[in-house]
């Protein structure tokens, strides 16, 4: 017979299976700041699986003093001390729904964090900062010839001190420089058309203040000054504007997000890293009505994951960086010490402290010069050194290590993605970047982007986020002023991204990409470039001018170089003042090109 | 019977607990990085009690690269990731013997921390960084007119690059600015007479190139220029130089330091925080010949320590600031929960993360203005929110919480004190700092120092350094010159420092202050200043006038303020050019005075 007190335990425990909390049962009311009662709250559950914490609609406030605080690493942000509203470590089975409530923070804190945790839901409510990340001044005088502009602010949004010529941007626990910034049209509240050409050198500025709201600031530069009426958007300097992301998810498994509003971020809405089945359902990425920019950089972004990433019925816009990137990480093999064992170091300062590879995963050990695989193995241990630095013990190496640079990808922690019926536009930069090995899908979106709309790259230059793509489909979506940054900027570009001491090697990076039956409305007539691509159909594409932007046909519409197997049939390009050029070098082969309507090869 | 696998682990076991490690077997030898291959040993006997690591004598290299590396809160030091040579955790009875060696270290590194630790003994080894954190520069011309001044520099002991009107300071993985400065006196290898005359203001200057090894630089100031000859020494800006302290004791228990030299730190030699019992034994502090300066900060520091601090036969010289520094800490009191909670936090950001309290310890709740205690309890629960704040629960609290601001102070953590035959001499600032509850003698030590002699401060103000002193006997010591800096500094200054909102209480902060036998050989003829001290006597004292610095009698010899019970007698003063002055306030009582010789009563 059971005893009395077993027989509660497991009352307990069938209970906690599926209990629901009301937080105001918790002292959590809205007029306050809660992150104190969240935080023990959150806490006196951590041990219980399935619990569902429900706030009753409402604006609830979030103050950085008394939040539980962790030294955390967040990929492609900067890591810091975070102070967390939401601290959901080891969780079983947690929801979080907000009941459509706003979750209002001040400074730099990390409103969620989902770690090691297994089946959690996110759901129902809208992350937003009292004061956001960056600034916007709009102008109203520019003088080319004095080299200076006048910008008025709203002081209560973007409070500042001005002091010895130098603004510093106020904000609740820090200060922080004029720094990066750029220029957006207020009526298509994108980045304005050409917006490189009215950069500010932000290190370089005098600023006085010429009234209660209005600062002059001397400017020299030689390009232009912001036009009068744009929208002169500041950010700051790093490695201090990264530090505060909405959502991180990290080495967590079957994690959902639905109906969830981020309208500020210092950094991103939403970073995934080392997450197996990552599915977003109605999340937006958007700024509020009073202002013009949403967060500081990307709306979603995958490191490492594996499983299937599905983002779906999402709108992501007036981002300060592109809406997707799903990608691994080249890490730089710095030394062989012998006995099978790599000194591997991350190569990217936003990339120190990510779980690169654990026990078990499959490797592969690159040529950093072509980016080729020497050969593969299989993860025996792992000894973490530091944040940089790691050392990876694995199952065989060749008897002789290949001679010249080395880098490590992980092959395991590449993940599917489905990327279906979603917005992204009116931000800086991409729509899409994709590098995964996995099998990739894109469709029924709409992109506007300022940049490239799908960027399938692979670098181990710069950012360092490898995979060359094994197949990925992008179908049926509609590519609208794609490139309004200037210069060649593609609905398509695939091609990986090489140093000068790089090459490309024997064999094609990326594979199997098929961009069809896409609608391109496009000022630029441009459709693709693609470079060290075996088998690319570009097929069943529909271009059509538009005239939002003025018509330029400086670069040709395809643009193939040492690609394989290409198949270029049934395209059309409607309403353009001259025929579009595919144009393919040499060394590129087995081309079929037949079908295309406006189309001319050269 | 016992299985062989069980005796055999027997006898490992019992083999271990004196097992002696010889580092050479390991690959660890001079002339090479020994960082990683040191940390893969340490990590391989992490949980083997009584190891000694004996390192045959040599100088071993150590850099940041391969370094192991936590998030690590330090006291009294700026937290950040730390990279260690010797992470000493969790370990017991183990023995760090360096056989002589120097450990020679390259950037912002850790070379020895001890936590969570029993019984660890470190000794025979120096410490030192082939770049110290200071730079020196010898002053070759001075021009108070133009406001300028020329500097040579030894550009390969401290490489620099001057841009654009600034310099800018190499270190190996880092830069520094100019920042804080000092300019000393080559011949005493001391701070200058009156060094404040002399400060540079770092942010101000603009530099230029006059030479391979000089530069001129413009310093604009109401202050004088750095005498030619002069050493002026430059130590970068805060929070940037207080990183990398050399030896950090946390929360370990009987540890021993024995026959240790360091010659540099970017911070403290010894920092040591909630520790029972440290034993330091001739362990110096000192520069190499090469340099003027040793360590940024102070030779040693003890926060929140028990047991007994023993320092005998060190000596300590040539630190930017004191020898050793005893104390507690004032947490402030921000919230009262309810329930017993108090939500406190800690007042210097250079105490965040300190552990403050633990379950079981005995606390006082003070007045935040006249720093005495309104009530005393035991902890029963602590839970840390973030570096800077922890929810304290005690076991009672009055009907009514007392009202005003309020601090907290922990009873439990005070040391004993023994400081014998120890030398510090030729530092920036003070001798000691000691505010122990616990019973402190201090003898046949001798104090050649810039500021104060013995400062017994309590401070709920600036450094929030706690414990107003029961027991403290300094007898038999040699002063000799104190305060060169100029002012009032004093062999013994007892009184705490209150800042304007704060008052003396009714009851007295200080106890039991007794200043006996020693010999104070000095050129400004002073003796003691005492505030809020009940008991103190000032007895068997012999003055003697040093013609080391310009003879003045600007203060009192003997300073009473709000002191009671005090004893003043037979002191000797020898061959000033008049009697010293014994001056009281009238709110000091029960003051005997009687036997003195060549002072007069005021």
């Amino acid at each position: 017979m059971k005893s009395p007190l077993l027989l509660l335990a497991l009352a307990v425990t069938s209970f906690s299976k599926a209990r629901e909390i009301n937080v105001a049962d918790h002292g959590i009311v809205p007029g306050k700041d809660v992150t104190l009662p969240v935080y023990l709250l959150l806490d006196s559950i951590k041990d219980e699986a399935g619990v569902t914490l429900k706030f009753p609609k409402g604006t609830y406030d979030f103050y950085p003093e008394n939040a539980y605080e962790e030294f955390r690493a967040v990929t492609n942000h900067d890591n810091s001390l975070k102070r967390m509203a939401f601290p959901l470590f080891e969780r079983k089975n947690f929801t979080l729904d907000g009941g459509g409530s706003t979750f209002m923070f001040r400074g730099r804190m990390s409103p969620v964090i989902v770690a090691s945790s297994e089946g959690t839901t996110l759901k129902n409510f809208s992350i937003d900062w009292k004061r956001s990340f960056h600034q916007e001044m709009k102008i109203v005088e520019s003088n080319h010839e004095e080299q200076t502009f006048v910008a008025k602010i709203d002081r209560e949004a973007y409070p500042y001190t001005v002091k010895g010529g130098k603004i510093m941007w106020d904000h609740y626990n820090f200060q922080m420089e004029f720094g990066n910034n750029m220029v957006f049209d207020p009526e298509t509240r994108s980045p304005i058309f050409n917006t490189r050409d009215y950069k500010v050198n932000g290190r370089n500025i005098k600023v006085q203040e010429v009234g209660k709201n209005r600062i002059k600031v001397k400017s020299p530069t030689n390009k232009k000054q912001p036009p009068v009426g744009s929208v002169l958007v500041a950010y700051g300097e790093n490695p201090f504007t990264r530090l505060a992301q909405a959502i991180h998810l990290d080495q967590s498994k079957d994690t959902k997000l639905e109906n969830i509003t981020v309208y500020a971020g210092g950094g991103m809405a939403v970073i995934a890293e080392r997450c197996d089945n990552v599915h977003l359902n109605k999340v937006s990425v958007t700024s509020t009505k009073e202002r013009t920019i949403s967060t500081r950089a990307d709306a979603t972004h995958f490191l490492g994951c594996k499983g299937l990433i599905k983002v779906e019925n999402c709108l992501f816009e007036h981002m300060l960086d592109d809406s997707i990137n799903v990608h691994g990480a080249y890490v730089r093999i710095d030394e062989y010490l012998g006995d099978r064992k790599f000194i591997c170091a991350s190569s990217h300062p936003q990339q120190w402290g990510f779980v690169f590879a654990e026990k078990g995963d499959e490797i592969a050990v690159l040529s950093r010069e072509t980016v080729l695989p020497h050969f593969n193995a299989t993860v025996e241990d792992v000894k973490w050194l530091n944040e940089e630095r790691v050392i990876i013990t694995v199952s065989k190496v060749p008897e002789k290590i290949p001679e010249g640079p080395l880098s490590m990808e992980n092959l395991t922690w590449y993940p599917d993605l489905i990327f279906r019926k979603n917005i992204t536009r009116e931000n800086r930069a991409r729509s899409v970047l994709v590098t995964t090995k996995g099998k990739a899908l894109l469709e029924e979106n709409y992109f506007f982007s300022q940049m490239h709309g799908i960027l399938i790259e692979g670098d181990n230059k710069s950012w360092y986020e490898s995979g060359g793509v094994g197949d990925i489909t992008i179908t049926n979506n509609i590519f609208e002023n794609i490139g309004f940054e200037g210069g060649a900027a593609y609905p398509l570009l695939a091609s990986p991204l090489l140093t000068p001491d790089q090459r490309m090697g024997e064999g094609h990076y990326h594979r199997s990409v098929s961009f069809t039956n896409n609608t391109v409305k496009s000022f630029n007539g441009l459709l693709a470039q693609a470079k060290s691509v075996k088998g690319l159909n570009i097929s069943g594409n529909k271009m059509e001018v538009s005239g939002d932007y003025p018509n330029h046909y400086n670069y040709p519409s395809i643009d193939l170089h040492y690609c394989d197997q290409v198949s270029i049939k049934n395209n059309t390009a409607k309403g353009f003042a001259q025929p579009l050029v595919i144009k393919q070098q040499a060394n590129t082969t087995a081309v079929t090109i037949e079908g295309n309507t406006g189309f001319e090869s050269k």
